[in-house]
């Protein structure tokens, strides 16, 4: 089975646990809405990736933690996605939730994925009770206060914002989590995968405003979001080719920081194809020839 | 140590856990705001006391338990009083949050208190593995979907809506997650309590009921908002009279399910105070005389 099935089966469990004759149809149908379909289930994706390579040895229980991870991912996209926040009509090339379900069932939505994700490593947590406890605290840390995903998007609403600090809440906490949670299902010590979702996130996060000023965004969201909501970019603060460069150099250490394991080499792998995918290399080159020809043409106006 | 004192100082552990230096300091204030000061904290009491019912052996894990529950609690009021939803200008007497800190943080408070209360919950079970999922779950169930309180307000989504099921899961599910987490905490089996918590709440929503027509609430909430809001509402189906009549009989189906413990008269007790808490006996009495006199009076109209 390949890792996106075996996420998608896997993604379907607590679905069909709650889709009682007794659920309120509509709300469950936002909440699908919201999971499926999904867009590149990297957060997943490195769970799993994480376990194997500490020789994965209860695999219901990365699933759930790796569920868990992504429910929590996209109930943070249906609430970032309200009028309140980012306004945005389409997420993955669809409609927007509240846009599809109204305000409301968004906001339900993205309560009952939360407690779904919560939900879905107790059962499985039921059949490992000693590792339940520090999946949980991680999950809960990539998520809430004070330094998780919600913590992230707070500090939109502060006076006064450190990028960096604002980043590695905002999106680096949840591929932090990921890559603990995926050691810690497999019994293992999460500290020695630290770096590597510390680094993901965050040029994931790069990639996110770089593409946001390009203007050539590949995800199916609006663009030019950050500078119509004067949120803080790394694009904004570096410049178009600062940040390209910064990507490139935490995409490198990401590499770097693969712990020694029978599969580093495929995890190396694994984080190569997902910078391809995040800013192609094209793209890249594109932005610094771009950049160059700019730099000639203000030369000759200068002369 | 009274029972009112323990609540509130396990209910301010989480904060000082949360409250770091890199927290945002306005996404902590929101979060306080709709936690302290709290209301009649008759989950956690009822929590709390169930636990002692049944040889309270865990402190910890049952404060860990209670405060997950009043966490959640507050963080449902919170997204229930937002624009969408009631647009309340006050709660428990005080500025709702959104109206205080807008609706970003309105928002994401709801969410961090959601995360918060299973963080809470994870902490204290890492000492006591066995009893964390079971616990995890119930309250899990008592929040999300299929019949939890966040499904709950979800049924007022819903064209069609049965209105036992519609109170039973926005009120009644997070009563019975407080009686058989209680249980569970002291290591018990959860489903003799099961009962208490399913009559508590029914008969929690229906004084709310009650209590919204008269338009004499004293918990410091806007009145008449279930006709407002189109809302189904036991006084509407019954009448007030017949409210009252099926309030009366749901409290002493409470007082009536308290399994046999050493300390069952206590535990009946504190049903029965909470019932005069929630509609008084003269409040009940004046509410019958007055229906006696208008049926009087119409009598005497026809004849």
């Amino acid at each position: 089975m390949s890792i996106m099935t075996r996420i998608e089966q896997a993604l379907e469990q607590p679905f069909k646990w709650a889709d009682s004759a007794t659920a309120p149809p509509r709300l469950m149908a936002a909440m699908r809405h919201a999971v499926f379909p999904g867009g590149a289930r990297i957060r997943p994706q490195l769970c799993l990736a994480v376990a194997r390579a500490c020789g994965e040895d209860a695999p219901e229980l990365t699933n759930a933690a790796a569920v868990g991870i992504e429910l929590l991912h996209c109930a943070s996209l249906v609430h970032d996605d309200m009028p309140c926040f980012d306004d945005a009509d389409t997420r993955r090339g669809l409609v927007t939730v509240h846009k599809q379900f109204g305000e409301p069932l968004a906001l339900l939505a993205g309560d009952a994925l939360i407690v779904m994700a919560y939900q879905t490593l107790a059962r499985a947590g039921a059949a490992h009770p000693a590792r339940l406890a520090p999946l949980l605290m991680t999950l809960c840390e990539g998520t809430g206060a004070p330094d998780g995903i919600v913590a992230g998007q707070a500090w939109e609403c502060e006076p006064r914002v450190q990028l960096g600090r604002y980043q590695r809440a905002k999106t680096g906490a949840l591929f932090v989590a990921s890559t603990c949670a995926g050691a810690q299902a497999a019994g293992a010590d999460p500290l020695p995968w630290r770096a590597l979702g510390d680094a993901l996130g965050e040029a994931y996060q790069v990639a996110d405003d770089i593409r946001d000023v390009m203007g050539a965004d590949h995800l199916g969201k609006p663009v030019g979001q950050d500078a119509a909501h004067g949120r803080p970019s790394t694009a904004a603060e570096l410049g178009l080719v600062g940040a390209v460069d910064y990507f490139r150099r935490l995409m490198q250490s990401a590499v770097d920081s693969v712990p020694a394991c029978p599969s580093r080499g495929a995890m190396q792998q694994l984080v190569l194809q997902e910078s391809e995918r995040l800013l192609p290399k094209s793209a890249c080159d594109q932005i610094a020839v771009q950049a160059v020809q700019q730099a000639a043409l203000q030369r000759r106006a200068v002369a």
